[in-house]
């Protein structure tokens, strides 16, 4: 049972509901991970979603193996057929497949090149890695999407939310640099699922790709948009076309108490790191409506919802096979 | 309960007892720790203090996870109020209160920039740290103190004391960079509460922080000093005026056999890593008076005090959070 | 007792069947490791030997420290004598004497330099590791020898023999970079206490050193060597004088199809990491007869059989020790 996008995920508000349940008791299946290992393999920094993933596998009971590959091992070859003369000193292949041999499941962490639409968006290097490996597979973030930042906030929305439908807003907010689509499509992807009234607003020329966001309501005045919100979700994305460029922006997207003002008293929310007075003002941010924090928190529970399915789904497959062997 | 400063620790003696019973029966308190999580938080290289910190958390069943913050995680901003546009990714702030969601104690070490006395010892970024934080923080070594290797070498001076009141000597000695002043503040800070007779020598310009040292006998004269001891702690620091400079020194302070010779034959110590032949030389650190690998050792014990009562602490607390709530 | 070279190994038959037999039971001895700690010491990158040897240490209950020591740590000085007021920051004599404090193995990979005959072959570095460290050290690798590689080799051809004699043909392949002679040193060291019919293929100019090939035929026809054949180990090395030298080979030594087709249907193994369609074409390395990734799973219990082996020695040590104090 791999977990690296909304489309290949059934049920997604089982995820919901099993989060819930693991905050509410997280060392309830603490013998679930007993004597399994959990592989966290990153090609690109990571803070949180290292440590609440490692803090999700302890409260499972499960061991965690860190590999920083880039620093820590060796350069991947992701092409098939190449002859491997030059720098790459590993095929993708092998490293997966080693892997595998020593973990029960693997996470891994890689963001995207932000050149080629083609390749980020067919998810080159997830995709290969998932292909190769003999054990399930957990995106901590790949080139498109962040599925375990998505359920986290979901389940902090699921918590805060004071009625039974929410406006919640996706909001772009400026940045000095260039960044990956991978948030924004993943709570679209998301939000899609939940029971809220969901929008998003961004500049003319930020448009999401129409795959996460068939019928999501688009627009491309930010005040307009805010109005009536129950939770502002801001977050920088660089351009799909031309891919992962800066266009001009003529308004100021940062999020400030005057625009804040225009919601329903609305929750702030931001998957951070976050740029302080760019994206949102210290106001909004150190403010008792900001929810940045708990998001922060959720993120323990969201991988541990999804960790214990896969060792469930892993100690299956091992009764099944010692049946046949039997 | 921090634990970051000789200026806010009471009863410093009470560490000292209670790491000589770690010491007797490491895993006498191994459950203390079960289900709790300590994270390791490196601005700076670290070994001795890295594994011992491990080695003393692993004693108390208590899970550890490390972060090599500048190469694995994100540039930290740590001023209030920036517009964050330029270099830094992410404000302490948030750095903090995230990995507060993830760990029960924080350990972190930060090196002084040895630029501006006012931004060291004001330990700018390990205060804004313990602000942002909301569990126990546990000093790894900051800019001005070294808390945990302070209590390791009281240990070591107190099991191997043949009198009642030692005469303990802190000597400068010289080193090809320019090193913090941390170990000598923090040594000279613990030592005002052991039962000994301490003084410090170094060559004129080098005297310390008077904040640390208030009625310590400070010597100019090496051989003066060393008559007489009965442990000879050795370091290199850096002139506290001008700031973070190198000072022309006459003579050659560097301990030497000759010099161990003035001595009551005196134990040797030193914090490590030590530049062999420069701050000491061979047959002084690989003779049967040094006491650099005991000090090292007990690191252990040092930290597992300290560990133990942030746990103990931090088990009240929830204790009294959950009368609260019930 | 260390594990180090094949030339201070004692019946390395014996690590071979008790390796089968942790490979039956993986958890059979978890309780051996309780309480311990197991330090991992990297001077140069690993993906399989750290990530087998912690799952081995798992597997035995045995906690793992990691530290890459180059960006971790401290630069190390190996030298005697030496006045250390250049680069070097620590002295590998405190180094492995303070790790010693820590834990109770040591493991320790470091690669050759490829400059100096006599350093390498004398192994410097591994050599003042285990001669300065008080606790069993374990080799993940070392300037002229990787006898885990070897011993999980052995393992893999032992499950996958055929006829009670197998032939196994270590064979020379190319490679665009210049690489140490460990993992053949070591493979032919060890092969010669296994009861096959083992031989070398390499170009004229790329002889093992004496020492680890006494009385093993070394062939300078590729075709002729794999013969026959019912395992074909491919890799590259570097000659041994000039030492770590390219010399221009005229022939194709890389593996392919046609080769194979050559041997009586051999197994193909390589330790990885391989540059595809350099050491080997994709048809084999993808085929049926590729055991790369049995290899890479049998490096777990390769380690297991080795710690558990010294965590057995260990404790012995210490009932002894304890026995004289009482």
């Amino acid at each position: 049972m791999n977990f690296t996008s909304i489309f290949n995920i059934s049920e997604p508000q089982n995820f919901l509901q099993e989060a819930l349940q693991h905050k509410q008791s997280p060392l309830a299946h603490r013998h679930l991970g007993q004597g399994k290992t959990l592989g966290l393999i990153f090609l690109n920094p990571s803070l949180r979603t290292r440590l609440s993933t490692q803090k999700a596998a302890q409260n499972l009971g499960l061991q965690t193996m860190v590999v920083n590959l880039n620093s820590e091992g060796w350069q991947l070859e992701t092409e098939d057929g190449v002859i491997m003369d030059q720098g790459s000193q590993e095929h993708i292949k092998e490293a997966a497949g080693v892997i595998s041999q020593y973990c029960d499941i693997i996470g891994i962490r890689t963001f995207p090149g932000l050149k080629s639409y083609q390749d980020d968006y067919q998810e080159k290097i997830l995709s290969a890695f998932v292909k190769h490996a003999s054990v399930p597979v957990l995106s901590l973030e790949s080139a498109t999407e962040h599925p375990l930042q998505s359920l986290a906030d979901w389940i902090t929305i699921t918590e805060h939310q004071k009625t039974s439908k929410p406006k919640v807003v996706l909001t772009w907010a400026p940045h000095p640099k260039v960044l990956p689509q991978a948030v924004a499509n993943s709570f679209a992807g998301w939000m899609r699922h939940a029971d809220v009234d969901f929008c998003i607003a961004n500049p003319k020329g930020y448009d999401l790709d129409p795959k996460f966001i068939p019928g999501i309501p688009v627009l491309h005045n930010q005040e307009e948009a805010l109005q009536n919100a129950d939770f502002v979700y801001a977050k920088n994305w660089s351009a799909v076309a031309p891919y992962g460029q800066k266009i001009p922006v003529e308004k100021d997207w940062s999020i400030s108490s005057q625009k804040m003002a225009l919601t329903n008293q609305a929750y702030f929310m931001h998957c951070l790191p976050v740029r302080r007075n760019v994206v949102v003002h210290d106001a909004v941010l150190d403010g008792p409506k900001s929810l940045v924090l708990q998001q922060a928190e959720n993120r323990i529970y969201a991988a541990q919802a999804v960790l214990a399915k896969q060792l469930t789904a892993v100690a299956e497959t091992q009764a099944v096979c010692n049946t046949i062997e039997e």
